[in-house]
């Protein structure tokens, strides 16, 4: 019906992939600011269109009879100032470290010159269905070391 | 820093203003499709961004003395099938009648050729200080018109 | 570790089932009052507590081969008065009628002696292996009539 | 109208603080456990219950001409099993260190006897209508000087 609306995708700028993000009402909280745990949201959208950019697609591999997706190991957010409703922010992503099924990626938020929060992600690859670690699909690795 | 990568803004076809929207693991469920409070958050997106191309700015309005902003009174929402995972959604946004403080808008979510939901939802202008209904911005009204 | 420390259930005033949700920072919007999708949440959860004390398993049900879940088809929400942060809310649940694979619920956001939020809910049960609409659990209708 | 019907409070063992968490479908996502960042909301709600236990109310301090508020600086999150839905889950929250502005906390989710999530959280006080950070509420460090 709208097919010719096609969503964002962000870009890459060398090995950084930048996704951009608009802060609307849902993001918000009380103290007029973004809730804590929705920097992690904005994050999880950067990394998601960064592999779909390298060629992955999630929700195929969600689909795949063994049902394989990412999960978070961990992470270490630094909030240094606050975004607020309306601001365009952009997420960064890039891939720090991969061995076996895990991979650090290291993110930043950016309101123009500003740097509003740094976060370092560490995921592993599953197998939902035997619901263990399994190595990371070679397709991804070559798209992350042809960049 | 990253100033060239621009939100989108979605578009008009004629008095409908199309939003697009990628669907999230954060948008998701367990039962493997969009929560359903959740397209109400894909709505409001659309219906800041409508607010936005008609030349009204909703953070400036909080930000000013009086805190204006607008408050949703009634949601009518009809669930037809739902979206998944990776989808990219169309939401539009129509306001169908405007009166005094209210306004009632009607938009859909479309996958493609296939309607997902629609709702009804009807929003109050409000002076967020004073904690009463104002009229409508006269700015909006002129730009809806025009349409 | 903990295990003393039970969630709460809610409870029946005759037919009609109360659950109390407190309203924290997630729920609230820079507007500083509940984002109104989140009435939603607030909603599910209540009808949740309400079918698992008919003696309905959620997530055994979608653990089955069969993989059965209930999806909202229409929600019809009216926004009287808003919550704030802190508030302790009574979220009440009544199913109004069903037949089939669908039930129609009816309810309620209360803050002490106010109203704040009435919503009607009307869910579909379906096997989400088969996606299609399924009866709705001989139990369920069973806890229904008794009460 | 429901009066009666009391949110839950969680409760201190020994210095720690235990809040119970009930996993919904809101915070689950397409994978089948919960999103990432949804812990954090549950370990807001403790530490809000934490500080409220300790004498502390935030939307009154919210609502003060200086408007008072808790801003998080930095997390570090563990993702050690993941949590899925009808979890019955433990939440626990316990003042690490605080000097001046700042408090570090330590918070622990676990579902019975197994630990599913650790996070460290460091917070500081301000005052929302100058942007700064301010000293700690001397009653907040009396009662926690009290456990």
């Amino acid at each position: 019906m709208f097919d010719e609306v096609l969503p964002p995708q962000g870009k890459f700028y060398g090995k950084v992939f930048v996704f951009p993000v608009r802060v609307y009402y849902e993001d918000t909280d009380a103290g007029g600011i973004v809730y804590y745990a929705n920097y992690l949201r904005f994050a999880e959208r950067a990394r998601t269109e960064y592999i779909r950019a390298l060629g992955c697609n999630q929700q195929e591999a969600l689909e795949s009879e063994e049902k394989f997706g990412f999960a978070v190991r961990h992470i270490d957010v630094d909030y240094k100032a606050p975004a607020v409703l309306d601001d365009a922010l952009a997420v960064t992503c890039e891939i720090r470290e991969y061995a076996g099924a895990t991979a650090v990626m290291f993110q930043q938020i950016w309101r123009g010159e500003k740097l509003l929060v740094e976060i370092e992600v560490k995921v592993a690859y599953l197998s939902l269905s035997r619901k263990r670690p399994v190595r990371l699909p070679q397709s991804l690795i070559e798209a992350v070391e042809k960049l």
